[in-house]
């Protein structure tokens, strides 16, 4: 199969365009390479040292004998060049990995807000529209985010993509008044987002609705949890091929700041109470999900195909006590930067991967390996003022005020 | 009260701006002047002669007495500026009818899907990154559509911007399983736009439903019907006034077009069976909703405050059936150049303006008026062959076969 990978030299991108192409796909990337410059923005690199594009994609030849493909395109500002490439490399699939994907760092200043949806929202409209004009029959595969479900679900697990719903109805089909009556439907799942970031993935959700009900586009659309664990079957091969390792304020999730923290012998940062609970899913499982949702793509006419991309949620503190406990490392509690519940539930049914095969490497198995192989190994590189998250969510705590905890969200809490 | 008035030499907007001015309010429009180059781009004009904006605003002086601001700021993308003029003339309230507004030039091609993602999404983006960075405390009062709902519902009234519905649950509020049982909540409206442009103004829902929740933005969105009528007691006062009549295919909307076909003897042209229901509203009625909303605003802290802003609804064979009698002209039926239900009903709840005390106009009052002072006063202005819809919505149409019809809307149908 013919594979584009827009985005392919981020985190989740360049791993998954190494599985694809080691399965014997015709892989080629995309991107603009905004995220390095990011990284030059903020003064902060990669722990791992990550080479260039060029430099990777001949290491992957050196040692598979496959040859990537490259462009580098802004989606979102270069249209014609976009479909000009969908008209002639004619991939079978496209997979969506290129936008700017940082909570923290979309909401660092108005700048990053607007940054963050002009990039965000016209690239996904432009790869549709692109789509369209082509008049090619393209699987889309996107990666959007847990977080379009707002965090809290107290009373029922978050299904996938798609809620039942009972409402009250008192008319016929005619418009003629009836007695008040139950009638159920299956919506889109009611978003709740808790950054501009998650904002921009529930604005997609919407362009993916109306372009698979207008046009007959096939779209899968991959709710992720927080990805967790560097390095894949195919990055592990050539210290040249390695994947980006993000533990600065922005970028770094939660999970990799504990690891770093760890590294350097460094307490622990939990944020507010660390009550909040997060999904997760390793590198190596993303991987494999994005193959299976390439295989296992909807037909014309169907409306999104949404799927669960996690395999497990734990609460953040738990998560620190589980990392203290491997690496001897201390817990510290400091304020919470985000406007976020202090605590909550995630309950997710993630049965469709499950089925089709997907079997999770657990978060108990993999920390271990995770802190000395990347961890501790690179931790001469990192730049410990880096760490902090630094972006507030509110003028109220650009004040120096904390930040009026956030509402729970829409349908369940 | 200070008002800014963003999209103010448009159809709705001028008018707003002379009626609000008229009460005594400190009006200042802010306008790109893009709907006069987009007149010009598709060599189409409004029937009535409207004059430049700064012939308009001079008008109004000497009739009134009174002065209205202007400046010319794209606010999509001048945000610096946009940013500046919030600060300097620090408005009470920002009145947003500032985004592309046909449904059919949104589906044209893929330039006017882009164009008017791209303008909509990051004009109201930029709007609202700019209030919070002004730190003023500012009522954004927005134009939205009854087309965010999707056209049909069959069973129920549509409600004002939020529905109640109940689901399953089966856990406590601690995650531990229990017997199933019903939660409800209200949610917002789920949504299931028909065209590029109607899309946008759900994207506009969830932006403004973010930074009413992260920022405590006070803003009201007005779901609006299709406008009808040119005149409100200002315009009227000079033709200097006069407000724009659009008749062409693109933004000539429904009633305008039977209008102008009744004024001119041409058989009114149906698209499809006419079945389609629409909500209308008068411009008259317009002004005073805008009116009343300014005088009403939401709290700090509140949800995004949603009125439904349309008196009556009308089946489109029915509309054009009122306007043959009233001039005599013919109806004829033509293939349906859009992707939707053939039929629906549409039953809306629009209680909120009627309880605050508007008196709407209805169309068996006003229609004829409408017709001998507009459409037929200006009738050797119009071009014929500017009249039918050439917007496709599909690349199937595009290839000479119709449309397959639209499902029902998500919630109800
Ligand atoms: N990393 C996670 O934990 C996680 C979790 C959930 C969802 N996701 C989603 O997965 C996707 C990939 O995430 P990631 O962690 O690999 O992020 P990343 O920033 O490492 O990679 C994104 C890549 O896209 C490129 N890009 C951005 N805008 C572009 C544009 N306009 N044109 C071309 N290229 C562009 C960047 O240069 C970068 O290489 C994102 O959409 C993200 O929202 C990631
Ligand atoms: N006319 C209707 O029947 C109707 C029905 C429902 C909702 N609405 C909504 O009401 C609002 C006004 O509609 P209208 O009929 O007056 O449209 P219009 O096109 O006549 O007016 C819109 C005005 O906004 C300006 N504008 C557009 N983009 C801009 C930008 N980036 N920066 C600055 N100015 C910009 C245009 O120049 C124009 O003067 C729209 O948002 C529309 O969606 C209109």
């Amino acid at each position: 199969m013919k594979v584009a990978i827009l985005g392919g030299d981020g985190f989740c991108g360049w791993p998954a365009a190494l599985h694809l192409s080691d399965q014997g796909h015709d892989v080629v990337i995309v991107d603009n390479l905004s995220r390095r410059a990011i990284d030059a923005e903020l003064g902060a690199q990669s722990l791992t040292p990550i080479r260039s594009i060029d430099e990777r994609i001949a290491a992957w030849k050196e040692v598979s004998g496959r040859q990537l493909g490259f462009e580098n395109i802004d989606i979102a500002r270069d249209y014609e060049v976009l479909l000009d490439f969908l008209i002639r490399e004619a991939p079978d699939a496209v997979i969506h990995f290129a936008e700017q994907r940082a909570a923290p760092y979309s909401m660092k200043s108005s700048w990053h807000k607007r940054y963050t949806v002009d990039n965000n929202t016209n690239a996904t409209n432009n790869l549709l529209a692109a789509i369209v004009e082509s008049g090619r029959d393209i699987h889309l595969v996107h990666l959007g985010t847990m977080g379009v479900y707002g965090y809290g679900t107290a009373g029922m697990k978050i299904p996938e993509g798609y809620l039942d719903v009972e409402v009250t109805a008192d008319e016929d089909e005619h418009g003629n008044p009836t007695e008040p009556h139950r009638i159920s439907q299956e919506i889109l799942y009611p978003s709740n987002p808790g950054s501009i970031y998650h904002m921009t993935k529930v604005l997609d959700q919407h362009l993916f609705a109306f372009y698979a009900k207008n046009d007959s586009l096939r779209i899968t659309d991959l709710h992720q949890g927080i990805i967790w664990g560097t390095h894949t079957d195919q990055t592990i091969r050539d210290e040249r091929l390695i994947n980006r390792f993000d533990y600065d304020g922005d970028y770094g999730t939660v999970l990799n700041r504990f690891l770093m923290q760890a590294a350097v012998g460094h307490p622990l940062t939990v944020h507010g109470t660390g009550g909040q609970t997060r999904a997760f899913i390793h590198l190596r499982d993303m991987v494999r999900c994005i193959q299976i949702a390439l295989e296992n793509p909807p037909s014309s006419g169907d409306r999104v195909k949404i799927f669960n991309q996690m395999t497990e949620t734990h609460r953040v503190r738990d998560l620190a006590r589980l990392i203290a406990e491997i690496s001897g490392a201390t817990v510290e509690m400091v304020p919470n930067p985000r406007k976020e519940s202090a605590e909550n539930e995630l309950h997710v049914v993630n049965e469709t991967f499950l089925k089709l095969g997907l079997k999770p490497t657990t978060l108990s198995e993999g920390l271990l390996q995770e802190v000395e192989e990347t961890a501790r190994r690179y931790a001469d590189r990192a730049d410990l003022s880096k760490i902090p998250a630094r972006s507030l969510w509110t003028e109220q705590q650009h004040a120096g005020e904390p930040a009026t905890p956030a509402d729970e969200p829409a349908v369940v809490g």
